[in-house]
């Protein structure tokens, strides 16, 4: 099983954002110094959290991103699904309907026991994810971080965010 | 996120070897040829369950796969696991570690939240799939399958089945 790795970018990004004021916003440069990340990498994912609705971005040169809505309304589920898409993980290809083993459509009436068994580990798994808050992991993080790391990050936040005009 | 497809064939390979008689094993051209997969790409995830201890692999011309143990203490998780490698999907790479929020070592004494979360939804995933025997598949197949389906499928292994000699 794998997941890409702009879903850890795109968690510690929206965990980033959390730290804006009002209704300012952080440009992707910003976001992809803060990670030591490629900015045309990072501005792939960006853009899905955006579609996904996780993200808000302002155009124009006091522009860049914000959440799109309370870090308390953003799981890990969504970050995940936006960046990831929302397909399965075990995409099933009806095997059984396959081979010398086939029959006509009349034998497949109930779904596949297999795909049945997989799709319902996801389920679980997705309401793991569904259960951990953006808030959560940033209350953690200030918590329970060296206070140092909560530090930097807030300064740099606090000087590299814009006010939109 | 995602599975290979070989998951998939893995376990449907794996729940028709528990049609077998005995010590009978079935030759990987006829598993391929069941599913209707290419051989070649199907001997690669057959040779990672031999590696993970699921199949057992007899040589020889009267040579095949067979289970190496019951079907009751074969779960999906060690189909999954066998077939993709047990690396968790999510792999931190510690951003946080890098830019300009970076500090020495001494800040990191605490592993980082956020791979954490994603680690203890994959843990609850690989339960789930450690929960579902292959035995419980092919009991629910023999159970609630079309019976035709069910005929084709042992007629198919009766026919093909090797003993060694």
């Amino acid at each position: 099983m794998k997941l890409g790795d702009g879903v850890e970018a795109a968690i510690h990004c929206a965990a980033l954002l959390t730290g804006l004021q009002g209704d300012a916003t952080l440009p992707a440069a910003a976001l992809a110094e803060y990670h030591d990340l490629s900015p045309s990498y990072l501005l792939k994912h960006l853009q899905r959290m955006v579609s996904g609705g996780i993200l808000e971005s302002v155009s124009g040169p006091s522009g860049g991103y914000r959440l799109a809505r309370p870090a308390e309304s953003i799981t890990l589920l969504d970050i995940v699904l936006a960046v990831e898409g929302s397909a399965p993980a075990f995409r099933c290809s009806d095997l059984r309907k396959r081979g010398p083993g086939a029959l006509d459509a009349s034998a497949y009436l109930k779904p596949c026991g297999i795909n049945i068994a997989m799709l319902k580990a996801e389920q679980v798994y997705r309401q793991a994810l569904a259960a951990t808050r953006l808030s959560d992991l940033v209350k953690e993080f200030l918590d329970e971080a060296d206070p140092r790391s909560v530090d930097r990050g807030c300064a740099f936040v606090d000087a590299r965010q814009r006010q939109p005009r």
